[in-house]
Parts: C-alpha cells; structure tokens; sequence
C-alpha cells in the first residue's frame, strides 16, 4: 500500500494532471498548485493532498425524497445501486433494443421493487429517443416519480448538475441551503484515463461540490489499456487520479461528500475488449478497500460482467466481483443490478439474478447467533442418534425465519422441476421481473410537489429549446 | 469458537456417539472410553479428545502413481476435487442418464486433462450397470488408468479399503509399508448424523487410518433435518461428530492423516431438500475454518449447489460457496468440479463451468506483484494523457502472463458473438467439453504394472463372486 500512495504522489507532483477546465484550473491554481495553463497540466504536491484529504468525510448520509430510504456512505454499511449508462437495452421477451424511456421507467420501477437496490444510478439507460439536451430532465422525473431512492445528477457540465438539484429540492421541499446541509444526490465522475479529466465533468463535479452533494471519482484504469498493464501500476495509476479528484471537491467545499472510485479492471489484449470479475478485477477490488481506507474515504466499486446474455458467464464475473467488493469493504456496490455486456446494455434478467446475489451477500453479512438457544444443545440432547430435527421444538420455533428465502433458487427435485417446464434461473428470472412490474406500488408524492415539478420541468425545457442545459 | 467447542465436548461427554461397530467400541474401550454396549453409544471424555488430537498432522502429503502429482493437504495449500458419488449424469448433449462406467471413464479423463483438479473423489458416479459387490475394483481401475491423480478409497467396509490399498501399491511399485509411509489415499468418512457413525464405515475408515492412509470425516449436518436449524447449534454437532471420527484415527494409529470435514448447509424447510452455496452454507464454512484451525487440522469444504441444470443458478451457488471454501482456508475443496443437483447428478457441462471459477479462484490467490516494474511509474510518463498503453513497451514485455486468460468466458462485442451462433456459456461449455476429451492424453503404466494391477482384478473378482468384497 506504502508503495503504491508514494507512487501515485510522485504522478500528482511529477507527472500531473491535465485538467481541461480553466474554471477548475483557477481553482487549483488559487490553492497553490502548479498550473501550465498552455498543457492544463496540474501538479500537486504531497502538503497539499494531505491538506486537502484532512477536511474529507468518513462517512455520511444521502437521503432522498424518501428519508426511510436514505443511505449511509462509509464505515461499515453496503448500499447497491442500479445499473447506470448503457445504450441498449435486454430481456429474454422483446429481445435487445436501443435505450428508451419507457423501459427507463420500468428498470426505476424494478429498483423501487426490490429492497436490497438503494441508489439508482448515473442515467439508467440512455432514452435515445428523447432530445438529448433535455433528456435529463425526463431521466430525473422518472427516478423522483417511479421511485423514492437516492439519486444520481448527470454531471456533464454544471447545467444539468443544477436541474438535479433544483428538482431534488422541490421534491423535498427544501431550499438550495437546506439540501446542502442535508445531501440527497451524488454522481460519478469518470476520469479520462491517462491522467486527464474531462472539462464538462469537472464543472459538474464543481457544481456538486459547491452544494454540497457528494460525488465519486472513479478513474478509468483498465489495465493494459488506459492504465498499465500491471495491477500495482494501475492502481498507482487510479490512485494519483482519485485522489486528484477529491483534492479539487476539497478546494471547491472542505468537507463536501466524495467517495473513492475503483473501476480496475484488464482488457482483453488481443481484442482490447473490457473485462469483469476476472483474477486481475478481483484483486484490484480488494486493493482498493486498503487504499480507501488509508484515506478514510467511502469506497465504490462494481461487480460488473462481460458477457452477451445473463448466462453463467454473467453470473461468474459479477460474482467474483461482487465477493471482491464486499472484502474489500465497498460501500457504494454501483452497477449492482442489472449490467450486461461490459455495460452497453441493461438486462432485465440479470438485473433479477443479481438481486438474487445480492438478497445473498446480505444474508451472509449478518453475524451469525451464538448464544444458548442457537447452540441448541438441549434440542441435541432431545433427538436421537440418526433421527431429524424437523418436528423438534427448537425448529418449530424458529423455521419461519432461519433461512435465506431465495427469489430464483428453484429446489424442488429434478422430477417436479422437469414437470414445471424444466426451466433455468434466467427463464425464471423472466417470469420475476413480470411479476415484480405487476405487483410495484409506484411512491406517493404530494400533489404541491408534483406540481411544482411538472412546472420546473416544462419552464427548463422552454428554457434550454435547442441549446445546451 | 469457544462457546461451539465447548457445547461441541459437552456433546461428546453428556450424549456421546452411537457408534454400530462392535470392533471400533473394542478400540474406544481399550482406550478408556465410556462405551455402552446395549445401545452403542460411546462418550468421549475432553482428556481423551485432548490426547488425541494432539497426534494429528497439520499437514500432510497424499502421493499418487504419478509423485509430480502429489498434493499437500495443510497450511495454505488448497486442492480442488472432482465430484463424487452421484448416481445420474448428465450433458447437454444426450440428456440425463443413469451412472455408468463410460462416462465415470470420460469424467476421470477430464479431471486429468484439467490440471486445476487434483484429486478424484469418492466414486465419481455410481456405475449402476456394473455388479455392485466388484464395482469399486472397476472404478479404481478406472482412477488407476485414465488419469495419475490421488483418489479415493471407498469405505464401505475393510474390503474395499484393502483393494485400493493393494491396487495403489501395486500402481507405484511399494509394498503396504512403504505405501503407510507414503500415504496417496483418501476418503470421505460420512456421518450419520446425528450422532451416529455406521458400521462398515467406521471399519473402512479404521483400515484407512491402520494403514497409514488419510481420511476425511464429514459431519452430514444439514441444518433443519440432520441438526439444529440454527448455525452455532449445527456447527456444534459438527464439531463434535468430527472430533470423533478424528479421536477414533488416533486410537487406531497415533498420526494417522486426517481430515476436519465440513459440510453444514441448510434445507428447504418447505420440502427438505438440501440447499447449497446459501448464507448459511457459506457462514458455516468459513466458521468452520475457524473450528479447524482451533484444532490445526486440514480442513475440507466443498462448493455444491442444488440446481437442477448447469445454469446461472448452479453457478451462483457453487460461487457463493467456492468463496466461503476460500475465505475458511479450506485445504481439500472436495465436489468441486461436476457437482448437479444436490449430488445426484454429475454434469459435463458444470465441470468445465467449476474448472473456469476454480482457475479465476487460483489467479485470486496469487499476491499482487508489487516491485518498480509493476509500479509503472516510468511507463506512466511515458503514456500521454488520455492517451493507451497498448504499444507501451511495459506493455508489450509483460502482455502474454499479465492477465488469466479464461476457458468459457467470451469477450467479443455482441455483434460477433451473434454472427458466431450466440452461445451462453453452457453451449460452450458442451464445446469445450467436447474438445477436451478429443485432446486428452492417457497418462502410460508401465506394462509389468499394468499386468499386476490386470491380474489382481482378475483373482479379486473370482473371489468376492456374488459375495462381500
């Protein structure tokens, strides 16, 4: 770890940063860090991370225009967010098709449905179909409308960040000032890998900043590719780069809420094709929990997939991720439902087998009962030698809630599953989401904040006519 | 742990063992056990377990014909296993069929042709058409011939053991005393929980554990059926059916190897049936782990799943559980290729699927390298930003190891996975199934071997005749 933190010190103070908004450049340079502004090279020296790493939160709460369902970002809690970014769009009924917001919609309705998903992330899909400068509108309303969780703001320039938060406001009910003090919002921050962050992105992160919602910084370090092909570089490389981040949300707001962002992964290097949940993925993961917490910064990562269809390859990689997640003390678990195909399309099916490993990650979390009762030595005692526990009162009292109660798991005996249609987790998985869409309840919101939504929205979309947010 | 180890020895000394063997009570009684002989219970006193446990081995060494496939069974070193004792096979080929010696012969071809499995279990799958009394003498034959790899006596009763004791010992050319000192045996001691150990398995194991060979004793304690329903109480029973087969090694021969069996899961309370890969599964393994490093034994785990097809389901489970095998520090991941439907069923398919999680699992345990080469900060300044390290020449020295490179998983984007047949990766596991049986290499005997072990057969079935091995 030592090693990698002073590598990723010397690419900050040697090497630098090219940072393409001069707004964050004034910034930067404001607090004394070296700034070419012909390059936009940043260089930063160790006294000034340190400085800027000292005023960062632990942990904190995001809490959306639900407060039953706000989030705790830090120390020991695991919050799983929804799929966030593909173009396209999957299941095993309609087949694959382009991103549109309908079943934006109802990927929002599915995360409301299921518990263990928390935070919807950065743009579901992308609903091609609707304008792209007022898209974001549309994706907001559908993530306060279908759905009461924590959010994510599209941070590409600091017009749609704003939208975000004027929205999020309004259907709390909150001044810009009150949701400052109360954050309900966060976004991710891609870095553009080598040493580079974009201009938009970094004037969106800005603008959070400012009102003191969080964000994630995760660089873009796929090794071999944009990052080194070894995962000690890489990680030097994805640190250097995070820490680049927070510094700037630091100089922006001390204290404002940032996450660590871990996004390590390999290519595959004959095709240069992106690649999950392999050896190389995994340890990345775990890694980055140590460094995250050298920093006593919050942790994402991701326990995506590469695979075309939510098979068994799916189901592997996100596993092997999703255990390196979890061991590697992630807090936020983005892209942990519903990601396919190395993020360019968004499954209806897998979203559903995910749920399903998540409901098991979760199980495996709570400690296991040591007392009296569960050492049921007077339950042993009471059953003889090769008989079963089945009738016993220790069982009795306590079958109802002993075990996970899985959501796909399909048990019965080859026979009756044969009988049943013979049907995989991935057809069952099928049948779910059906019935998840038919039994969701969509959240009430009060008609004064309907309203004045509806208003926001329609004003803004006058507003922005063909121009840019 | 301690709470568990302690109702675990109240266990052995207040309600004490029904053990069905006249010969192994003889043992226990000489030994200064408690022992009633009108219901063939046995109480073990916590001096005596003490003194037991303390002639066990850490660690060991299991050698089989070939010594460049000697496994070590202890410490950090872990070793995956091929499943064993299912009475049905199946690939997506040609259905589901009942066991037999074709494809128990196929099944051993493809552990050897797999170096990541290491050891062939108890009977691969029951070869139905094969009479039962001279069956294990084929199915040795078979783990003698096909591939080089350690395998398993079976242990129902003296004379099975003694077979593979003379089969192996024939194979490499020893005598049994040179064979006691060099052990390439091993079993499953399977449990009759609760409480009870069965005769002929107790005999079997008791010829094992004379003879210097290694045995694995494995509570059956599925929790809900054959043990509480509650993990610590499970555990306990666990814990203290282990320490009993594991005292009744030592009685028998002080240093003899053995084994600390887990497998502790839960049912479906609903209908019975056994679960795998669940929360309760994995928390019991890696507690387990903890149970057997208290005692600094080796430790065998296994990751099963209940699924009824090599599907996302079969793969979520055996991960969850492959994961808890890791993380217990589990030594002899036992079923860890094959393994269908709660164990009735041995599938090509799944095979190849676990050897693909097994290979990601052993690019896990390998540490990240951590030198200046793999910190790449020269490397990185020489990548602009924003820029690739494809051409890299950091790259280009360490491109064809840096990353696992996978059996099933495919990476091509969606439009060539589509042109190429659109397979999930069960269809190509069938492929590569296929493949490996064309590419297999039959490990050579040599011929004055094969002609000992031939005629060995041959005598040993014109004994047993329509009798008892």
């Amino acid at each position: 770890m030592e090693a990698i933190h002073q590598t990723s010190l010397r690419i900050l103070e040697e090497l630098g940063i090219e940072l393409m908004s001069p707004e964050a450049r004034a910034v930067c340079r404001a607090a004394g860090a070296d700034v070419d502004e012909a390059s936009g090279t940043v260089r930063l020296d160790r006294e000034l991370v340190a400085e800027a790493l000292a005023t960062t939160q632990a942990s904190f709460t995001l809490t959306p225009r639900n407060p039953d369902h706000a989030v705790v970002l830090g120390g020991d809690h695991v919050t799983f967010g929804l799929v966030a970014g593909p173009p396209n769009v999957h299941d095993c009924l309609r087949g694959r098709r382009r991103g549109n917001i309908a079943d934006y919609r109802d990927l929002v309705r599915l995360a409301h449905h299921f518990n263990v998903i928390q935070i919807i992330g950065n743009q579901v899909i992308a609903p091609v179909e609707l304008p792209a400068n007022t898209r974001h509108l549309d994706t907001y309303d559908a993530n306060l409308t279908y759905c009461d969780l924590v959010f994510h703001a599209q941070a590409i320039g600091a017009g749609r960040v704003m939208d975000a938060i004027h929205m999020l406001a309004l259907a709390r009910g909150l001044s810009l000032e009150e949701l400052a003090e109360s954050p309900g919002l966060t976004t991710i921050i891609s870095v553009n890998s080598p040493r580079r962050f974009d201009g938009p992105m970094a004037e969106g992160m800005m603008a959070l900043s400012r009102h003191g919602q969080c964000v994630c910084i995760t660089p873009f370090t796929l090794m071999g590719a944009m990052s080194p092909v070894t995962i000690a570089g890489a990680l030097a490389q994805q640190n250097a780069e995070a820490l680049f981040g927070i510094v700037l949300t630091q100089l922006v707001r001390p204290g404002a809420p940032v996450i660590y962002g871990a996004y390590t992964s390999n290519v595959d290097l004959r095709s240069g094709a992106p690649a999950f949940g392999t050896p190389e993925n995994v340890k990345a993961n775990i890694a980055s929990g140590q460094l995250a917490r050298h920093y006593n910064l919050p942790l994402r990562a991701s326990p995506t997939n590469a695979s075309n269809a939510p098979d068994a390859q799916s189901v592997y990689e996100t596993l092997n991720a999703l255990w390196s997640c979890v061991l590697g003390g992630t807090n936020l678990i983005y892209h942990a439902a519903g990601w396919l195909e190395g993020g360019l399309t968004a499954s209806f099916e897998k979203l559903v087998l995910d749920v399903e490993m998540i409901q098991h990650m979760v199980g495996v979390l709570e400690p296991i009962a040591v007392d009296e009762g569960a050492l049921a030595f007077e339950a042993l005692a009471g059953v003889p030698t090769g008989g079963h526990f089945f009738g016993s009162p220790h069982t009795l009292e306590r079958y109802e809630t002993a075990f996970y109660r899985p959501l796909v798991s399909d048990w019965q005996n080859y026979q009756a599953w044969e009988a049943a249609g013979a049907k995989d987790a991935t057809a069952r998985a099928t049948d779910i989401w059906q019935r998840a869409l038919r039994e969701y309840q969509q959240p009430a919101m009060p008609p004064d904040r309907r309203e004045a939504l509806d208003a926001y929205i329609a004003q803004r979309k006058e507003e922005i006519g063909s121009g840019e947010p």
